[in-house]
């Protein structure tokens, strides 16, 4: 009897908690198939998320672990610090101190996690550009001229007295050489950040957070937050800043620019979003995670006729590759390949039980699919000597630029034999969305630019006259700790709504892919009357879709374009725009944040920030920083007023340059036409 | 009544625990300075660590903060784990994932801050080569010399057919050139590695664990660890030998080396060591950190006739400098400065109140500091940009190498005015012990060396008979989490008493000092016979002093020394060796604890590791990697069990290289001899 009641005991205590798949997940299919997991008794990230709760003093920023004296967790400031705030840890860190720190130390993760991307995409620059590799060329000559001058390499050369175009292999050579160097050059100051506006390049210099290269500003993070180093949480900041510019004007800029250089720059394309596009007759390839180096060879080969005949001689009828996280933006924004899923669905893709191969490079990878993939035939394939996985079932097939072409063809041959293994449990929800991607600061400015400036003129126009009211970057991961994809859709869709053009990258993009929110018909349905109008003129979609998380720099970019069109101000802070990340997860989230305040922009986070725990830091880079340079963080997890602060920030700027009042005209008009028309 | 009990709850509440100063510290002016602390009503560190208690879960290495779906904290391994530890976060790492990414960010903070302060150093070296500085001049040429050729540059020039010797302003020029590239340079090795004996860097080749320079293995570290990166803890832990190695061999090695050629090669010197060199009718100028950059300046400026007289003018009879922590190390070493606290104690020097400033540097700052001196009259003085306090009664003067006179003038002078401030309320404990310090590679040579050879062949032919048992490492920080100075004390007399000689650094090194271990005399009190002997021949301490937690280097290079002397095997962990850490508390600590088990040698640390909430990963940490590197990690609290371990495994080493007969034999001769004696 005792025996009996203990047992149930343990078995209470054992039944792992469930998550509601409606309460976890706004996506039909998302909601099936973690039905289906719970059923097959397979926990995913949906169900842990309910089972573990997070460490409440770690959330809010003052839990410090940089000695082992601690970690020292300080006291929540409920219902606020009365009086003088005396909290300190053992060594007397203060709670500003101690979140400043945990703060840039994410920053210091998240840029090294781009600009690590970066230098891997510039070595293989580097390689193609000395000939050493078949697989990669460099591809777009055009976009390789446009960044050249920027990195102080000449396009054209004298001779004898004429100017002469200057060998292009010559000119990626020095690029490859002069890229590569600002990781770690012992002296001056990053070269691209003079391609932002002059005023904030100048603000930047006064305030001494210029990066002197890449990788010492995230090295001298880690410094100043060891034990005992900078203990004023506005220093620290200042070292965050320098190392978040490093990240958006340094490794991810030059991320982009050299894959858009060898693999070309994107141009608007149609696709598909969603598990859907997952086929039960073909052998379905998924590859996933952050670096498109291997994933476009692997593109090349899935496509090739000796591998479609393979799969058909395997009894397959195609090979259908399909992307997760930025590989998946990465491979849609050039080739259109479709784009299978979220961060939060990728143990959804095994579930399906029709995933023949995941291939993951770097970044954002769970552990866990190791143990889901176990469940099913699926093959786990790590390809990156820098992310490989501890689980005996995870097959690693190291990738390397010098044999890329083998390596991919090893992996597609792997799939493709792996078909037959399928069980006959293939659940493929029938869920996907038409999308309409490509988008990048070039094709904005065909689409939106002005015919003899060639500039963003006509963009800037329909600003200043209000029928845009402004510019959103909505941006950034899932969280399990929100419903999916939920945050990401209704902020976009309220900024949309209140004539707000959206700027998306990352899992935001999939997001509001999944919605179909990335189509020129999506204007007519969600957007106010002037956004409608110009969507419906130029023939794009209220929210265009501009790349990975390393294409961020694509936004800072394209701002700075607005700047240059002119007639909004002569700063990115002066531009009615916003940013916002409304269910970020990863440290790369804050390292982008963190660059798109310091460069001027409003910035709005979803979820929560390790911030709330030290009240006087919140303040500070909520508040005091717009003094510094012009934008500042917040916070607002509810996704409508959200968006609202975003617009408040935007009628703010309009109101600041005199535009608040055209658009008040603009939507007279617009009234007074619908008068008319009723 | 209810208020009267409400009142008495809240007074109970909010009464702090206080110390017991007895069981704080082993040393009597500090449990003095301690009760008048507690007394006055002033918080320390001590009472901190009795009212704070640790995280068990972060301390135990698996609270995984690395992104905002967390902290995800896993249960603690009670009992061990029965059948598979199925225990993971959200994303599905596992305990073994958590605690290496954990780990191997503290190797990323310590390998930060002391590659950080190499870089510094070799900054001013560079602008003291061109010539930019008067502040400081390229001292030591004879070591210059001696590093240049380790680093690629030539010191002697062929003029038509004939070898000259190059000019040494040019050699440095080059020196500081070459070595300010190894932070970042964009291909290659890092040179210094080769300095290792042979087979030691062939192990290295072979593990792909050399090092490309010294900042990109740090941000590969960031990177590795960021959410969804590396989930593989034996590749994670490969980052951390590189990055590890990129200090001890590199950033360290560098630091050491350029401050040697800069300031001078430390030779033996005799000082004292305790709280008790403050003097009561002195300006006492205590300065704490690091970075001797600007403290040598300190020197050289606070002995000058001006500022004597000035003090002298201001009612003091002198100035007395002492120093704390690493920077106290550095100028010990160099000048004989006396040392006046280990890192526990820093709270206290202001306590005593007749501390007139302390002039702080970078690492190992308690930010509480500030709220002690904000009781008495002391100047808290910051210096360095990377390196400020929020307090706002703290006194910031930036050092820069091209004003360093101009600053140390003015930091002196003010100490000197502050004098006429004091209280009358000074206590100085009056504990001090004399210290013999100053030893290095080159010293040892000079003691140990064979007369003919100039190697460490005496050094080597007293191990190999038997006199000297082995050589120890023991190093590293205070921890507040345990007795003040109790477990460096016990450790090492457990090892002298055993004849293993003591080479020592850090706050180790202070402990000894503070316990009169530095000095010949020592020998006949605490050693075993055979090393008594030794010690009484040579006239040195059983316990050698070699400077700052950056001149750890100076024990890889003579562990190396010891390897080229020969007859003890090919590579460091042939050696009859081992390393310890009793009572660390820094990243750094565990920065070099990890490039000391990756050169070879079996590293014990006191306290705690953060590895024992993931048993696996301990496991191959303090078992496995033995295997790969020749050295391994442990931990053992007790003091004289860890001292034990050490002995054990160079009894080991000793049985391998088939030298423990001849200790036998050795061990019977005092034995007879004693008995004849008696």
């Amino acid at each position: 009897m005792a025996e009996d009641k203990k047992a149930k005991v343990a078995k209470a205590v054992k039944a792992p908690k469930l998550a509601d798949p409606k309460e976890a997940s706004i996506d039909l299919g998302t909601q099936e198939l973690l039905a289906r997991a719970q059923k097959l008794g397979i926990d995913t990230v949906f169900d842990r998320a309910v089972s573990m709760k997070p460490c409440a003093i770690g959330m809010q920023g003052i839990c410090c672990k940089n000695c082992s004296m601690g970690p020292c967790r300080l006291p929540l400031p409920k219902g606020g610090i009365e009086g003088e705030d005396d909290r300190k840890g053992l060594c007397g860190a203060t709670a500003n101190t101690i979140a400043a720190r945990n703060f840039i130390r994410m920053i210091a993760g998240g840029a090294s996690a781009h600009s690590d991307h970066g230098r891997c995409v510039a070595e293989v620059f580097l390689s193609a550009a000395r000939k050493e590799t078949e697989a990669y060329q460099i591809k777009d000559t055009e976009k390789l001229l446009a960044i050249a001058p920027h990195l102080g390499v000449a396009t054209t050369v004298e001779v004898d007295g004429e100017t002469k175009d200057r060998d292009i292999d010559e000119i990626a050579l020095e690029v490859g050489e002069v890229a590569m160097a600002e990781w770690g050059k012992p002296s001056g100051e990053l070269l691209y950040m003079k391609r932002a506006p002059e005023a904030l390049y100048e603000k930047w210099k006064k305030q001494g957070v210029l990066p002197r290269n890449i990788d010492r500003e995230i090295v001298e993070i880690m410094h100043r937050t060891h034990m005992g180093v900078d203990q004023d949480y506005k220093n620290l900041m200042k070292q965050g800043t320098r190392a978040a510019l490093a990240d958006g004007w340094g490794g991810s800029m030059l991320a982009t620019d050299l894959q858009d250089v060898l693999f070309g720059t994107p141009y608007p394309l149609q696709s598909e979003a969603n598990l859907g596009i997952m086929k039960e007759d073909h052998v379905n390839i998924i590859v996933h995670g952050h670096e498109p180096v291997l994933s476009e060879i692997l593109v090349a080969v899935a496509q090739s006729q000796e591998m479609i005949d393979y799969a058909k001689e395997k009894g397959a009828k195609g090979i259908q590759l399909g992307g997760i996280c930025c590989t998946a933006n990465e491979l849609l924004q050039r080739h259109g390949i479709p784009t299978a899923a979220t961060f939060l669905q990728q143990e959804l893709a095994i579930i399906t039980g029709a995933c023949d191969a995941m291939v993951v490079d770097i970044q954002c990878i769970m552990q866990n699919l190791a143990n889901v993939a176990k469940c099913f035939h699926t093959k786990l394939i790590t390809t990156h000597p820098i992310a490989k996985m501890e689980q005996d079932n995870v097959i690693h097939i190291e990738f390397d630029e010098h044999h890329a072409l083998e390596d991919a063809k090893r992996i597609v041959k792997m799939s493709i034999d792996n078909f037959a293994n399928r069980g006959t449990d293939v659940v493929i929800p029938p869920y996907k969305t038409t999308q309409i991607a490509g988008f990048g600061v070039e094709s904005i400015q065909y689409h939106l630019g002005g015919t003899f400036r060639g500039t963003y003129y006509t963009l800037n126009d329909n600003i200043i006259n209000g029928r845009i009211r402004g510019i959103a970057g909505v941006v950034g991961c899932n969280n399990a700790r929100t419903k999916h994809n939920d945050g990401h859709v209704r902020v976009v869709k309220e900024l949309i709504k209140n004539d707000v053009i959206v700027l998306t990258t990352g899992c935001n993009a999939i997001a509001c892919a999944m919605e179909g929110l990335l189509t020129p018909e999506a204007a007519a349905v969600h957007c106010g009357p002037g956004l409608a109008e110009i969507c419906e003129t130029v023939g794009i979609p209220p929210v265009l879709h501009l790349g990975s998380c390393v294409d961020n720099s694509r936004i800072l970019l394209a701002a700075t374009e607005v700047v240059k069109a002119g007639g909004l101000g002569n700063d990115i802070c002066d531009l009615p725009v916003a940013g916002s990340a409304p269910e970020w997860m990863s440290e790369k989230a804050i390292s982008i944040g963190h660059y798109f305040v310091a460069s001027g922009v409003y910035t709005v986070f979803g979820v929560t920030l390790p911030t709330s725990g030290a009240p006087v830091f919140h303040d500070y880079i909520s508040k005091e920083m717009e003094n510094i340079y012009g934008g500042k963080w917040d916070l607002e997890v509810d996704p409508v007023k959200h968006a609202q602060l975003m617009i408040a920030h935007i009628d703010k700027k309009r109101k600041e340059l005199g535009i608040d009042k055209a658009r008040e005209r603009v939507m007279m008009d617009m009234a007074s036409r619908q008068a008319l028309e009723a």
